[in-house]
């Protein structure tokens, strides 16, 4: 069981997640849970940090972010204490999350998970601190963005957990952001390979890495609410499952786009453009070269807003080398992808998806796919009608049932 | 160097302590500095916890409130860096403080200074977060209340160092509490024993475990103020420096007297009183029973005011038991003591301390004695009166040098 940041946002929010762990304890089953720091603890720490210094020591660093979860933990046993059942709470360290030593950013390289069986054999319920680990110089290291995602994942493979329950302050997974769709429809299982496409293009409930671990050591997930006892959406093999065509829409608002115009078309110049940006940690998405004219060439590419200036920067150089004509930066775009295991026998789902963009009215800028994604870069003040018009025109509103299908997941487009 | 709670108390004090450390390393030593939690931090912790459980987890108090410590060294670790030394914080654990499994008040039980000695070699700067260790049952433990004090002797000692820095908010130890005594003197050096005194008789400057620590390892120590470069008060061996006959004056307002009236004056009857309040964990301090007569006596006893409650528990079950006529308790009570290690052999200092208090018309309920020091318990609205009129007659506020001595610890009563 993990439970995020805004699940043990206050004392009361813990005594809550004590309960929901202590029923499941309850009902037979050996608990560990995975919990994260509260609320905004984290940044408070990270705050202090830069007021000690402009860039603070990694190694530092790590020894400072990791007390939230320590202290989550913590007082999460003290209320299970209090409710009359045995818990302890171990640190990174102590539960045997060994790294490598990349401070800030850690790889788990082994779980040794003694300890932890020990504790579960003796009857009690293990809290173990997320996101944190000890690395192979003995030094504390976190794991990043996601970081308590990736524990909880790391922990249930080498338990050999039945299922690694991810509590959330959503329901589960929906077919395009509530908060944007009014009619989003919550989905009761996707594959692997479509959660990590809705999280690396901008759904936010599960990170990218751990999706990939579990992935990678068939661990199924349960993303579900702290706030109720409702299931939420399994995270599982495809073939564990009916397969849908379309599961669901995801939009990301913080990508920019950067054209370089009149770039000689000659070979291993789109090398000598996006090594430098690599070398600078840019993580460009989206790439697209124009059709050559004169020998020249525009190409333009996407990033995170995050990392324009650093592009920027290096492109100031990078362009006079291979004697381009000038750049464009361009903040306000957007991306909007849809996606869906089934997608890859259904030819019909692109030209829909260019269909319905086109009748409302929103031009494409780029077009990137993969064999279960469609990406389509956009003008940002578009995105929402965007997203509506695609859950409308996919139908993803309506249950599966309703429309008399056998299969729970799938959702077929209504024509 | 050791850095207290109010040395650290927000990010530019930090800043100020980095400066600090990094001066006594720009100066060619090798510095080790343990840190305490900034400010009230410890104490927000505690609150989080008594919010979860009435009665937290001792075990889970101690993962819970030794992350203050963390922070301060992380945090100063940045500040050094920043400042172009290279600096390493470490847990308790990592500086190899290995303690009993009594969690709130372990023993230090061993010093691994394995990595501190690593650090030190490589030309490191090492932070200790103070206060903790970790149990030869793998846990983090906590050495309860001035732990950091603790912490920074036991580190000296393993380490051989030259000196124990105790930096504080004070500048050292003083004749009496310049809060109290205008003309309070800083002494230049006191003994360990005077200190042992002081630190019982609550003088806060020091805790007394820490003190006994250093006199059985025969560790220097230097109090001195984290806000100016001046040099402070010296604890140290006797034998080092020349005798004062009265070093300070102490003062405590927390006490509680309790009086058992008619008592069976039979062999046995104390231990009977005794026993179950040690068994309890009742601090008792001063004892007197008065003269018998008509076989029945009374006995008074002082002892902290925060035992009180389970004192009187106990008693109404005692008193019965050894036929008493009855118990009374008076929070109102207050005591003054008077150190000195010269006093020993000079008699003159008892008689001197009960004619000034005589002649302030301040009346003497209990007294206490040891080779080289007076206590005296009065009314607690009196405290301050006493205090000054002890330190006026025992002309404390005057340098010997000024009164022509050559050693500049002593402090000879003026007749």
């Amino acid at each position: 069981m993990k439970f995020g940041g805004t699940s043990v946002a206050d004392t009361e929010r813990l005594k809550a997640v004590a309960k929901r762990i202590v029923s499941a304890r309850e009902q037979g089953e050996r608990v560990v849970a995975v919990l994260s720091a509260m609320g905004d603890s984290t940044d408070d720490l990270l705050s202090l940090a830069y007021e000690m210094s402009p860039r603070p020591e990694p190694r530092e660093l790590d020894m400072l972010i990791s007390v939230g979860e320590r202290i989550s933990c913590a007082l999460a046993a003290m209320a299970i204490h209090d409710l009359g059942y045995k818990a302890i709470s171990l640190t990174g360290s102590q539960a045997g999350i060994v790294t490598d030593t990349t401070h800030g950013k850690a790889k788990i390289v082994d779980v040794r998970a003694t300890r932890i069986h020990e504790a579960l054999d003796a009857g009690l319920i293990v809290l173990v601190a997320g996101f944190q680990g000890v690395s192979t110089d003995f030094d504390i290291t976190t794991l990043g963005r996601g970081g308590s995602d990736t524990t909880a994942v790391a922990l249930a493979v080498a338990l050999g957990a039945e299922v690694c329950e991810i509590y959330t302050d959503v329901d589960g997974v929906f077919t395009a952001d509530p908060r944007v769709v009014h009619g989003a429809r919550k989905l009761h299982a996707v594959s692997y390979e479509e959660m990590l496409e809705l999280s690396a293009c901008g759904s936010k409930v599960l990170m990218l890495r751990a999706v990939e671990l579990a992935r990678s050591q068939c661990v199924r997930l349960h993303v579900r609410s702290s706030f109720s006892g409702d299931e939420g959406t399994w995270i599982e093999r495809e073939e564990a499952m009916e397969q849908a065509i379309i599961s669901g829409i995801a939009h990301d608002s913080s990508e920019a786009k950067v054209t370089i115009f009149g770039v000689p078309d000659r070979p291993g110049v789109a090398a000598r453009v996006f090594r430098p940006l690599a070398d600078a940690g840019v993580r460009v998405d989206m790439i697209v070269q124009n059709v050559s004219s004169d020998g020249r060439t525009d190409i333009s590419f996407t990033l995170p807003e995050d990392d324009l200036p650093t592009a920027e920067r290096v492109l100031a150089t990078v362009g006079d080398e291979v004697g381009s004509q000038g750049m464009k930066s361009d903040p306000d775009v957007a991306r909007i992808s849809l996606v869906g295991a089934g997608m890859k026998s259904d030819p019909a789902v692109v030209a829909d998806m260019f269909d319905v963009l086109a009748d409302a009215g929103i031009n494409i800028e780029i077009i990137s796919t993969s064999s279960i994604r469609i990406s389509c870069l956009i003008r940002s003040a578009r995105l929402e009608d965007a997203v509506r018009a695609v859950h409308d025109r996919f139908g993803l509103s309506e249950s599966p049932l309703e429309k008399g299908e056998s299969s729970v997941t799938s959702a077929l487009p209504p024509d």
